[in-house]
Order: C-alpha cells, then structure tokens, then sequence
C-alpha cells in the first residue's frame, strides 16, 4: 500500500478515488485541483486526504492518475513525465491517440500506461463520483507493449481489484470504437435535447409528456460541456465519420417514411433490432 | 366490477391487462388476439380468463380496449364502434388525430374516449407484459369534449387506480408533442443501431465496448416494427418536420466540431445541457 495523486477530482477521478480506497489498494489519497470550489468539496466528502499543488503532489505519491479532459491531460502528459522519478503515471481519457503520440519518444515513456475505464454517469464535478462504478466494465489498456510491463501488471492488479474488465488494444483501434459506441451517442443526444428545447419552449410539455424512453435517450445530453468538447475535438477524425455514417442512415428513415413505404421502413428496422443480439 | 375485452395482447394490452387484474377495475378478462402463439400464451401467462373472436368478445364485454398496432386500429375503429351496445370503447394507440378523425362523425362517437398511456419498454408480445408500468406515467385523454362525460370520468378513475396521472389534451396538440418526446427517439436510436451495426462487424468489440451510455440511447432500437412502422406512418407530418429539425441540429454539432472552434461546441452543449432543468 502506498500513496497516488489524483490529478482532477471530477466524476472519473473521484469516483476511482472512491473505489481504490474500499478496496485498499492505495493509504493515502492526494489530490490536485485547480477548481477550488471542488478541491474543498473533495476533501469535505473525504474523496482525498489532501490536497496539494501539482509539483507536490508528484513528488510526494508512488503512482499518478491523470484525470482531467483529454485535452489538457494531452498538454501536460510530457512534462508530469519529466517530473517523475521511478513512480507510474496513468491517464484515463476517453481518448487515445493523442496522449500517446505525444509520449512516444519521451524517455520515460515505459512509465506511462494508457488505460480508458469505460464507464461513467451524465453528472459531473466531484460530487458525482460514485462507488462501485467501475465493476464489470470494460477496461481498455492502450499501446501496452510501450509500458513496463510490470508496470503495466500493477495496473491490471489495481483495476481488477474494483471490478474492471481488462481489454486490450492500440490506441487507434480504441479511438476508432470509442467513436462508434461512445461518443457518437453523446452527440444523438445532445442534439436531441436541442430539437425538443427548440421546439417545446413549454417544459411542463416535456415533463409532462417525456416517456422513459425520451428521458433514456437524452440523459447523455446533460453530460459535461469541457469533457465533452475536448474528446470530440481530440478524436475529430474518427467522430466527424461516424456522424456522417450516423446523418446517412437518420436521411435512410427520413426518406423511407416520406415515401409511406411501410416494407422499406419495416426492414430498417429489422435491421436495427439486430442489437438485441449484441446488447 | 364488470368484464373487458382487450384487442391485441402486445405489451400495452398485456400489461393493462395486469394492473386493471391487480387493481380488480374488472372480474373477467377477455383476449382477442389474431396471432395463435400470443393467444395462447396470453392465456398460459394468466394475463386473460378467455380468447374469444372480435364479434363475441364484444357482446360479451362492459368495457373494450384497442391495443394493436395504430394503424390497424384506425382501420378497425369504425366497425368497433358499429358493433358496441352501451359499452366504452378506448384505443391506447400512440397516435391519436387519425383514430379521432376516422371516427369524428360516427354516431356513436360520445361512447369512444381517445387514450394514450405514455410508458413502455423496448420489448413486445404478451410475454413483455409487465405489472405497474403505468405507476407515475402520463396518460393522455385527446378530444374529450366528444365522449360522454361519465365515460370520461369511469376511464379516468381506471387509469388513476393504476397510478395514472391524466392530462388532457387535443389530438393534434398529443401528435406533435408525442413526435418530439417519444417518436424521435425511436428513429435516432434506431439510427444509432443501424450505424454501430454496419461498422462494427465484429460483435465482441460492441459487446466489450458498449458503456452505459450506449446501452442507454441505443436501448429504443430493440422496438417492435410493426407497432413503430405504423406510429411513423399515422404521425407522417409531424415525425417528418421533428426530423428535419434533428437534422440540423446534428449537422450544427458536425460542422462546430469540423470547424475545431471550441466555443461553439461548447455553446451548443451547454444549451443541450438545459434539458437538466426540465427532466
């Protein structure tokens, strides 16, 4: 047992704090955080035991967790490494390509290990961190064969010992699939919320009216506009293409209803309900 | 208490007939049902006392509920409604200005109440049929100035006895609001499965991948087709423009991130975001 630093204390890092702590896999919690009003409301719910500036942080924890939006995670990456003695820095954005060609050549770059919990809610700040939030989900370790690997094992350990699924891949094929089934959604949603707001400028309407099904595909649309913003900005490519694959097949429904072909409409749906043997 | 025969014992009609059993709004439950595999497992499920034909479920009845795709009950409305004595008839369809139309003039129009229950779940067919679904869901009475009042107040005092909350509302009113709070999210979540399923080949990486809020806004996407086909056609006009109007709001999202101009993107969130102060 030992100590990390817990770079950003919003819903991913808090919510790791959370969960490494019952599960005793780190003594002492260190965070940094530049937001003062969720630094204080970080150690008043005892998600860390302090809170220290970066450069202390770093010199004081074994093991670091980088949790801010990936953009900014990506902007610093190079030089937390520089700071680091013998101790292991992880990342955990949603994306990961970026983070990794900016490291590749970095000297310490075996002491980086690129992971992606894929799991969270649509809240935000470090009072939606949550126990347990990370059981039976898919852990995704990026470009492994670039970090130590004992390195990468203690990372392995440390998530299985809250529930984790450990996946492997390169980090283009991780962003490639995070763009299909993860981030492709956030946008639906957004831009749903968007269209009823546009429209139904009586929200009693929506309240009123909304079924579970309207409030299952719009959560997502609640969700934070700096996180958000960063992983479509840093996984532009991979994004802008599933949401031209996404605009084609909404047109696909759009013009089979016009058409008041009911078979054409029957068999994209047919088709879509092929998910159920997936999901 | 009396008898009710309920046509088409799907999801919605399987789960009235549930709660109106468990509530005891009814002592005897007839079925109808064209389908022989739901007929009798309807039956074997205890969700009818008896399958009778359409014409002898009818002399028989107090009460008639229409539960089949919107369509088909459009279409059958009116030979329904010829056939009744004294007795309610109420259809649950989620498309009311068609239904209302069709039988605007019939002579026995004040013995029709026009309802729309507004919960469901992704599944179908007698099986899909759960208790309480309609607990703290709105139920939509459209036109009631055209049934009797004390038809009115016996359909609402069933619907309350499972824990409805009534709303009241014009046909045309319910179509364009339904259109935006529930029959868009069907066609964006089957969007969404269309997309994910032509690109990802590979169903492990779904599987593997899919986090929660995934799962949550492709959820829609297992709906039955025969019941969507026909919500799409009867709400062709409205579904069109809500349609046209997602379209533009997912081409904003493209082309804000395109641009790389952060702010926007982040505007554009911000006013999705807004959704929180409404659900």
């Amino acid at each position: 047992m030992s100590s990390v630093a817990i770079i950003g204390l919003g819903l991913i890092g808090g919510s790791l704090a959370k969960d490494f702590r019952h599960a005793n896999q780190f003594k002492y919690f260190i965070g940094v955080e530049n937001n003062t009003e969720h630094a204080n409301k970080a150690l008043e719910i005892g998600l860390v035991d302090e809170i220290l500036n970066l450069d202390d942080a770093i010199t004081k924890a074994d093991f670091i967790i980088l949790a801010i939006p990936v953009t900014s995670a990506k902007n610093i990456a190079s030089k937390l490494l520089d700071k680091l003695k013998n101790q292991t820095l992880i990342d955990v954005g949603s994306t990961k390509e970026g983070i990794l060609l900016e490291l590749e050549n970095h000297p310490k770059r075996s002491q980086f290990v690129a992971t992606h919990p894929m799991a969270g809610t649509e809240f935000s700040g470090p009072e939606a961190a949550i126990g347990n939030l990370f059981n039976n989900k898919a852990i995704i370790i990026c470009d492994a064969d670039k970090s130590d690997i004992d390195r990468v094992e203690k990372v392995e350990q440390i998530y299985k010992s809250i529930g984790g699924d450990i996946e492997y891949m390169s980090g283009k094929e991780h962003d490639i699939s995070a763009a299909y089934v993860s981030h492709i959604s956030h946008i639906t949603s957004f831009a749903l919320a968007l269209t009823v707001l546009n429209k139904e400028k009586s929200a009693k309407n929506i309240t009123t009216l909304a079924s579970g099904g309207f409030r299952s595909t719009v959560r997502l649309a609640k969700s934070n506009k700096d996180t958000w913003e960063a992983i479509f900005s840093e996984n532009k490519d991979n994004v802008l293409e599933v949401l031209d694959n996404y605009i084609e097949s909404i047109t696909l429904f759009k013009h089979a209803i016009k058409s008041g072909n009911a078979e054409v409409v029957k068999t994209l749906i047919s088709q879509a309900n092929e998910v159920k043997k997936v999901l």
